[in-house]
């Protein structure tokens, strides 16, 4: 692992000329990423059903560690004591870990806020605990994150809007708390801007996360209920306060048309559960749409899942195989629904990725949306 | 695939001389097997949590696929008018199949015998079924199998002389039936020699089923809750009554000191759950006994399951890595400890066939056992 003078370097390629879409290069220490790219998400220390070797064969550059459920278990100084989080899960590319603020304030009830920062009790055990934003850096740093994430509440949706302005206030507070925590200078920290759906809120956190300065900066609070109408707004507000030389990451976004929509609006990074969790569920991502691989049509159907998908999976199984693997509840349909749903996300940000280089993003987005109005069927 | 003049062709080439192993190669229209081998068992049409190219990767020749499942769900006709079995689930390389009869009769209540065959109900929605000697071999071809087992009882134990004596003989009935009710001649048919724990009866079998002939013979109603003794005393009464030039499968055994005792008496090839299974179960096989993965001794262990295994899991992940997946019920422990395991059983076939080439048997079963006597944990 090199050491790196300024984390969270970001080399831009490629601006296309009539959409805000971005080409560029995020340089870590443990290796480059080619933007705008997706982070498939490895909950606890996995990527559920994938061995490394198999997130490498889809295109992972880079995966999600999530920091709440990795301090609970099995802790993240245990996995320091280990050796870190990338030799404790054999990963050898980067890995960017959330703050684990999301998953605390998800837990509603068993939670309570301060401003110095939230307690709240264990989902497994009920013991209880505190998260701050110095306690969150010293976990990142544990586990050997690449690239950090700031501490911050993910506010909910809808809420008022002096709710929102508060909550943005004291998540400001505490970035600038996981800045000054921050002892491992080569990992790169990414600011989060917050702000709910209000315009000015949104402005006033990006300039005051601009004013502490980052190595990059992610829009937070969003896909938390609100429309895809509204979602793009805030990215319209928000992208374009954002340094050109910095790397923009939107956070737990989305389905195949808001990565399209996000990359259009300026943004390089993402991570969602989508791809995974429904590949779990039976519902596969293709070129038409999405299928849902439990229905009876796909009893005897031997097609594969996408006839234009040259993923591992499409090019060896037929659609009644997985169907029939689905139904029996065997291992081996979440492995194989995982693997091509992360392909078709990972391909997807590659054609997004040549597309603008080569000048054509306009007719990626045409041909994108085209070929879904056809045939989905969810 | 080829076609085939002696389906079960079996060469001889190597005999112990101090015991009955035996070393040699069984020919089937998908390719060849070296034996003494194990088959890796594969329920429902996948062995679970693997992929095919894993299990080739951790040396499957051959695996084993379950009549009685396939045919509720999804159905053999439906499998043959998608290809067969090997192409359902991309497997390219040899697949024996049982008959469905052990599977049926452990129904228990929901079963009920004559001689014409089995009547009985599905476990997975109770509907009414019939399985005879003539649909089960039907089941099988349409499956596309290279190995068909005959339709037989698996004799309960313990069951009275009676019982035995009249299960074997309908048993014998039935075989002959399966050799009639045959139509693809390349595909290979084996007997089942039963007879319970009685020795007269499991030779009056083993000469039936030789009357009749087959292109190769098993022990059936083994690992039917006898003790290891009396296993090893049946295969001793037994074994040396089939002919040397065909080969001999030990069905549904066993533990690795079984599978050692076997083919120091003689047997050739192998199924069981056991590696699987009890991978899933988060126990582990190792040069030095069983490991129960789940134990707190492991929660910081820093070395591999087994520090002389150089699977692909060994060379790769630590225990406190491996317990970590299988306290956090991730689907990765799955198939991280079945790896492990089948790797273990296949590295002990390979061991025993080298052993026995180059006439080391002797010196291998000693080091065995000598490795095992000393750490074995569980």
């Amino acid at each position: 692992m090199a050491t790196q003078e300024d984390p969270g370097k970001f080399e831009l390629k490629h601006l296309c000329p009539e959409t805000l879409a971005r080409r560029g290069t995020l340089h870590t220490r443990r290796g480059a990423i080619e933007t705008p790219a997706f982070m498939p998400v490895g909950t606890q220390g996995t990527v559920k059903g994938m061995l490394p070797e198999q997130l490498k064969e889809v295109g992972a550059q880079i995966i999600l560690g999530n920091t709440y459920h990795l301090y609970l278990r099995p802790g993240h100084e245990r996995i320091a004591r280990l050796g870190g989080l990338h030799r404790f899960m054999n990963w050898d590319r980067p890995i960017l870990t959330d703050s684990g603020g999301f998953q605390v304030f998800s837990l509603g009830e068993l939670r309570k806020i301060d401003e110095d920062g939230v307690r709240f009790q264990s989902h497994l055990d009920g013991s209880a605990h505190s998260l701050t934003p110095e306690l969150s850096i010293a976990i990142q740093e544990a586990l050997g994150s690449d690239i950090m994430m700031v501490f911050d509440e993910c506010i909910p949706h809808p809420a008022t809007r002096e709710y929102i302005a508060a909550s943005t206030a004291r998540s400001t507070r505490w970035a600038a708390r996981c800045k000054a925590a921050r002892t491992d200078a080569s990992a790169a920290l990414f600011g989060i801007v917050q702000g709910g759906m209000e315009q000015d809120l949104r402005r006033q956190s990006a300039e005051a996360l601009l004013d502490i300065g980052f190595d990059g900066y992610a829009l937070g609070g969003l896909s938390v209920g609100e429309s895809a109408e509204t979602m793009y707004q805030v990215m319209d507000w928000t992208l374009p306060l954002l340094p050109q030389n910095r790397p923009r990451y939107v956070m737990g976004v989305g389905t195949p048309e808001n990565l399209v929509e996000a990359v259009t609006r300026g943004a390089d990074m993402f991570d969602c559960v989508m791809p995974t969790r429904n590949a779990r569920n039976g519902v596969l991502f293709t070129s038409f749409g999405r299928v849902s691989i439990k229905q009876a049509r796909y009893l005897e159907d031997s097609q594969p899942i996408d006839p234009e998908c040259d993923c591992p999976v499409c090019r060896n199984y037929t659609r009644a195989y997985l169907r029939h693997l689905y139904q029996s509840n065997e291992i081996l349909a979440s492995v194989l629904n995982t693997t091509h749903n992360l392909y078709y996300y990972l391909q997807l940000m590659r054609r997004m990725r040549d597309a603008i280089a080569t000048g054509g993003f306009m007719a990626f987005r045409d041909d994108f949306y085209r070929r879904r109005s056809s045939d989905g069927e969810v």
